[in-house]
């Protein structure tokens, strides 16, 4: 029965690879590039005592339902802490949503109707390429460099086609997948062709707070004076990702359009949650667990690039990402990553994200992987590059 | 630019009932018999304890991503908890979403094309129209007597119509709005006209653990035999709203669908929820959460129906509820409820919703309204009830 009734996006066999990755990661004996996670030993130990200040002192509100766009008091938190990021934001700026895959999502809600067109990054976050997959629209990808999307590339794309897309997706911080940093060069030629063309952009900065090397550049967000920018921020990466906590911030307009959705989604994001990022970020933890994150990260990077030197060098290129949780590896020879995925968690007890994952049907980046170096401990981060050389036969 | 831009479920102006009520309840001089919250006095004091147990022994899952489905402890507590209601539910049956809200968006998600019927009963909770709404659904509205839908009118319906619809989305226990209770004569005349037609049912039992009195009457799901019925539960009303944890059990087959729509919404649910309620569960605190809220609810109920004898009796009906948080009260006068609401908040300091907005297109209910008596305590029912007889002029 249930077959013929489902709706058209339900129908056919969607892309299963972030459920995939979510369950690999829970197998103990396999070492695990794959899924986002932060090393849970990094997680503060004061969250047990602001946990029962909360309880304490805010149990009716921490119990209760908040309003729809999130407490007024965390809204504010938010906008002032982006103020001090030199962006332009106030407390109706800001919807708190459950994750910034949640933020997205809304977006998709408000802006995509079936066969619209979204412009992305190539390679890009695998959960924006199904969440737009999801929402029945087409997806555009415009290749990168070293120094970001390929401006050129763009512009010919948005002067030559007849459709109107719908906004680009970029994550110009730490990239997903590839870890690379967008020059500033390339963000305000970004800002300049979306507002030729009158084309929002959505800024997801997951990761741009956890720099381990070289020089901060502004947020495209701090950059537009225009509202061309639609930011997506998260505390999954800077405080931790259980609570399923974070933020749109954006044009007044979008957020209320954005209110009136999550009201008939999840309705409201835990009210636990917000009261416990509140009291982490009032008394600097949030701060802290920034730098534990990044001194942590920042150890685990150099023992991946080194291991990379050791074992892949001359066989094999890898970005050194400056920050975020992710490098991206390219291997010379004529590979399917996608393809002998199932034979390096079977037989060598190591997984990772394939490159084709990060491409629209997964066209693309077929000798290519993304390693992620935030959950395996050091020595495990050597025993699984050297597992992946025999994979490839490197 | 961004008007341009927007989808079609964006343009215009949806319905802002839900958003505003939560508004309204945030009022402090302000009687709310609006939005369905529960008095936070009713919370347990073990919350702090569970809380601490499970930072103390589980914070790197607490903290953690968890699952996409959820946590597996949890959707087999779930499922034991169901069994012993006398609903065959395995832990693959169940979908933990972020309160029962989410489940029916994700069910929409599934079954909805544009234009795609659904049939509710009227009238009904408010935030399934609006999401029925956001999916540009059609909702084709069957009425009901005291002892649920009227089985003949649906019956006459089905057998009419061309149009095939997707679900029919029903709340028969201690109903939203209204506080009524299904007869077992009209869940089983459902189930079988839903086998003749093949339409699948969602059973939305938010309310039904909560009964103050009179004979329990089996969920419909407890009567299935033939996979016809979706349920969707809730932590909300049996333990607390804040931490945002619901459940959907169902066939296998729509778990599974739900499960990839689950990756591209919110991806999973707060690990720290999922853990505080399993952790009361093993405690046997939801158990005794449940008591607690009866008997508060007895006691409120009892004095919002006395008080209604004393200023409402012989100018209008209402339904002496025995569970859940509301009661639906119909003014024997011709008047409107919906356009008295705005001088009854800012003239006379009391909030409650009018019955047009449990109807789609606000079409029925116009002497009517929902009085939810969870929140305020008994003597502000009292006077809150006393202040409604003014604004109708009774």
């Amino acid at each position: 029965m249930y077959n013929n009734l489902l709706a058209l996006r339900a129908k056919g066999t969607p892309n299963m690879d972030l459920a995939d990755l979510f369950k690999l990661a829970e197998q103990p004996d396999v070492i695990s590039f794959a899924g986002g996670f932060p090393d849970p030993d990094w997680f503060i130990e004061e969250i047990e005592e602001i946990t029962m200040d909360v309880l304490r002192n805010y149990k009716d509100i921490a119990l209760q339902y908040s309003p729809v766009a999130g407490l007024s008091t965390l809204r504010k938190y938010i906008s002032e802490r982006m103020r001090k990021q030199n962006m332009n934001i106030n407390p109706s700026n800001v919807l708190i949503s459950s994750g910034s895959l949640q933020g997205l999502d809304l977006l998709c809600k408000i802006f995509l109707d079936p066969d619209d067109y979204v412009i992305i990054e190539a390679p890009t976050y695998l959960g924006a390429i199904s969440t737009f997959e999801s929402y029945e629209a087409n997806t555009v990808a415009i290749p990168c460099d070293e120094h970001g999307i390929i401006i050129e590339q763009l512009d010919e794309f948005l002067q030559n086609t007849k459709i109107k897309p719908k906004f680009i997706y970029v994550i110009p911080t730490f990239q997903n997948p590839s870890g690379r940093v967008w020059s500033l060069e390339r963000r305000k030629a970004l800002l300049e062709i979306c507002d030729k063309y009158q084309l929002p952009i959505i800024e997801d900065n997951a990761y741009g707070e956890l720099r381990c090397s070289g020089m901060e550049v502004p947020t495209i967000k701090s950059l537009d004076s225009k509202e061309l920018v639609i930011y997506l921020g998260t505390f999954s990466k800077i405080f931790c990702p259980g609570i399923r906590l974070g933020w749109v911030a954006g044009p007044e307009e979008i957020i209320e359009k954005l209110i009136l959705f999550k009201q008939n989604s999840d309705q409201t994001s835990s009210s636990l949650s917000q009261l416990l990022v509140l009291e982490a970020g009032k008394k600097g933890l949030i701060e802290k667990q920034i730098n534990i994150n990044i001194e942590n990260l920042k150890l685990k990077r150099d023992v991946t690039i080194n291991t990379l030197e050791k074992h892949f060098s001359g066989k094999a290129k890898w970005v050194v990402s400056e920050g975020g949780y992710y490098t991206w590896v390219e291997i010379d020879k004529k590979i399917n990553t996608y393809d002998l995925l199932k034979k390096a968690v079977g037989d060598y007890k190591v997984a990772y994200v394939a490159g084709p994952s990060f491409f629209p049907n997964k066209n693309g980046g077929e000798n290519c992987l993304r390693l992620c170096y935030s959950l395996p401990k050091p020595t495990k981060l050597e025993e699984g590059i050297k597992r992946l050389a025999k994979v490839f036969s490197i």
